[in-house]
């Protein structure tokens, strides 16, 4: 392969940047040799790749705040990074970006058990904001699949949820407060550990804006008690629309169990291969789980597996000691990688009424056999986020192409519906185009109205989100009109 | 009294306006006339009085779009209106502004069960709401004390709570979308009845914006089902300090009642003269409700009334019938009403850490002593939001004054502990300017950047929310650079 010749101009940019962040931060935390920017080129969503000009890990507040007044200063933008665990391409760098990491920043700066709150730095990963209050049997409630992986700055970037938040909520309804840096270096405080804000809520906007507002460095959460037991059910049904209709008679109940959790036939197999699981052999599979004091916990599921016999399933088993329920939940969470080992997928993510769930079901299926690409589902059905799996063959000539195509059918079919193009994945590259499809030309201009006044210069994480044609026009047109004015 | 000779621009202003106005409503949604105007010159805090130019009752969101675009137009301000039950003056006419009311759009759009929500005019009171959905045993869960009264409109106005929402949450937890209509008319749809969002979350900051960014017309509500039981307990103590510690145990162990209600000696003498309760004769009361089925209740109130003894109770009383819950919760209720019959009265709106419920107490306490005012405490203790009313003698000089002051002082306090100088009343008149001790320059600016680009003009809801002298300048200078501009 021919290297290309690099631009003099380009040459000269790079090295009085480099030398300028080398001035604010350690080191080590300023990276520019090409082999190891390559480290950063992609996240999650592989099939995307470019590597940043310069890679920064600032370890504090105070640093992130000086890289972006440097980059602001100097026109660059900033891509921010977590853990890099994005399915959207929110993290993708652009090739004349800082990424900026925040895998430094993962200290622990306060534990109030009495108050129920932590603050931690943005860089640490969800799961040890758990462990670090579980002394006390106190938990951090959103739990990502990527849990042990994902940073509290990408969870809230792209407003994360998991299995469990049917009951506990998702990021936004977890997150207290955070200490953001703005693009120009300028460091706000929004929220805090206590009820309510005076003013605009800027938290509620914060919380699922992809980077494109700010930079996030430390994050209040709430934390609450661990529930005194646990106890997921199985359901087996011979249908996907089945136990469609399961979860939506559940939900119409009034009933609020913490997950109802679905998979389909292609999922149950590749799980079940890969954990042991006990899942039966069927077409579609609900874990329904409850959370409460053995005597709650009977007197729920016995509300729920009345409604479950109405749709006679082929399987009804409670599980039946602490290691089984461990088995089970393990087959969920590595759903997605044990589908990996059989197939190259793209995950999609949307979000219906939870009443459409035969409705979209059964209109995936038929859409499968259009598109002649096997679908697999697995997805948290109570509060109607699915993640429909397709699958597909990346050595043969077209196969993403057609993917994508089908993958885009279906999320404007989520959205016909009245539901959502994503729950919580985010928009990312991968879905910036389909925003045209969820919103009017007024809704998306309001939304970027907002993003205008945080970021005038449209530097922090380029291209995601907003649709490519808008948000070039929007960046040049800024660009322009500032260049003017000065 | 001298009545104040006309300014004839103002007159023919005035008529330019109405007859726009009349082009577009119905002759009686047009309200222009002194006398009938006056009906709409204060909210609950009564303190504060201005009519308003003229009233407009429009009834859908076509029409508050064709009145906005014509203020607009005619750079008149917009003060949109609930049902006038703020306490912080949030819904105050100024002499210039068309006052928008809410009142005739009250409407039932649409009632979903399988998908649990319920989608109203914003004109629709909090408590009809639930009256909606009864039938099915479902209900909206926010319940501010005004909740016969006070509209959708304001509760998303104020991100309103309620006695309750230690549990379910307030408004934003609730709310899952708006129409909205922009100053200059036009329509946005934020948020839907599906999980998240794509891109910026706008319906977060919209959500508790006292009307700063748009006039908010529909709602769809979360609607939850009515729980099988509820049962509360009655918990005196002996000082408002053990009181104040026994709840920061409760929630300190984790345990999540419903609600845990505080009431102080001159409440608990008032209500119970007004409702006949049966509060026992102590220094300071709890009330603590748990929901469930009676096992799920037994349980849970077992672990409450464990931690209540080690606290040395003067009554520690479990409800009995429904009709004594109900007592209890109308002498609660009513507690603001009460408080009336026998004093003018300030009712503050602070939230603490819970952990510092019982300091923040002693201090009021003390403070009370100096400014030589009593205080009356009532308020929602579990999530550490507080109601101080300062009795005061409206009829002798002085005492309003002397009031503000020491009510400034006990939501600094609030703010020094770590918490918040709004709970759910909102900022409105009564603390834009105490938002400098809430927050630094950036912090504020980032928030009136927002309002800058819903509302460039300054035009909706003027001279609320932001201290009166920096939102004076930056309506001024904003508008002296359109015109500079033009």
């Amino acid at each position: 392969m021919e290297m290309p010749i690099p631009d003099p101009a380009v040459v000269a940019r790079k090295a009085r940047l480099v030398e300028r962040l080398a001035a604010v931060l350690p080191a080590d935390a300023v990276i520019h040799d090409d082999a190891e920017t390559r480290a950063y080129e992609c996240d999650a969503l592989t099939a995307y790749r470019c590597p940043p000009l310069v890679v920064v890990l600032p370890a504090s507040t105070r640093e992130v705040s000086e890289v972006l007044r440097i980059c602001h200063d100097e026109g660059v933008p900033v891509v921010p990074r977590g853990s890099g665990t994005s399915l959207a391409g929110g993290a993708l760098p652009t090739a004349d970006c800082v990424l900026l990491g925040v895998a430094r920043m993962t200290g622990v700066l306060e534990v109030d058990y009495p108050n129920r709150f932590v603050r931690v730095q943005a860089g640490r990963t969800n799961l040890s904001v758990s462990g670090a209050v579980e002394e006390e049997d106190f938990f951090y409630a959103p739990d990502p699949s990527s849990q042990l992986a994902c940073a509290i700055a990408g969870n809230v970037a792209m407003n994360s949820g998991g299995a469990h938040c049917l009951k506990y909520g998702v990021t936004t309804n977890n997150l207290l407060g955070v200490t953001m840096v703005l693009m120009d270096g300028t460091v706000v405080e929004l929220g805090g550990a206590h009820l309510d804000a005076g003013g605009l809520d800027l938290l509620g906007v914060v919380c699922g804006s992809e980077g494109q507002l700010g930079v996030v460095t430390e994050a209040t959460l709430r934390i609450l008690r661990k529930p005194e037991g646990a106890r997921p059910v199985l359901m087996g049904f011979d249908s996907n629309e089945v136990a469609g209709a399961c979860v939506a008679d559940i939900i119409r109940a009034g009933i609020l169990p913490v997950a109802i959790e679905f998979m389909d036939r292609p999922c149950i197999r590749a799980c079940e291969a890969f954990a042991g699981a006990g899942y039966p052999d069927c077409e579609a599979l609900l874990i329904v789980e409850v959370q409460g004091s053995d005597a709650e916990i009977d007197a729920q599921l016995a509300r729920i597996m009345a409604i479950a016999r109405t749709h006679d399933p082929v399987e009804l088993r409670e599980s039946e000691s602490e290691e089984e329920s461990a088995r089970i939940w393990l087959g969920r969470k590595s759903a997605f990688g044990a589908m990996g080992q059989i197939n190259d997928y793209m995950c999609l993510d949307g979000t219906i009424p939870v009443s459409s769930l035969p409705f979209v079901l059964k209109r995936i299926g038929e859409m499968s056999a259009e598109y002649g690409l096997d679908v697999a589902n697995v997805f948290h059905a109570g509060d109607g986020n699915m993640h429909p799996l397709i699958l597909f063959d990346a050595n043969r000539p077209g196969d993403l192409e057609t993917c994508e195509a089908f993958g885009a059918e279906i999320l404007k079919l989520c959205v016909e519906v009245g539901g959502c193009l994503t729950g919580e994945h985010g928009v990312g590259i991968e879905k910036r185009d389909l925003m045209l499809h969820q919103y009017a030309g007024a809704d998306l201009e309001a939304q970027m109205a907002v993003k205008d006044v945080f970021d005038p210069d449209w530097l922090l994480n380029p291209a995601k989100v907003f649709p490519l044609s808008v948000s070039d026009t929007r960046r040049t047109g800024r660009r322009t009109g500032r260049q003017t004015a000065a």
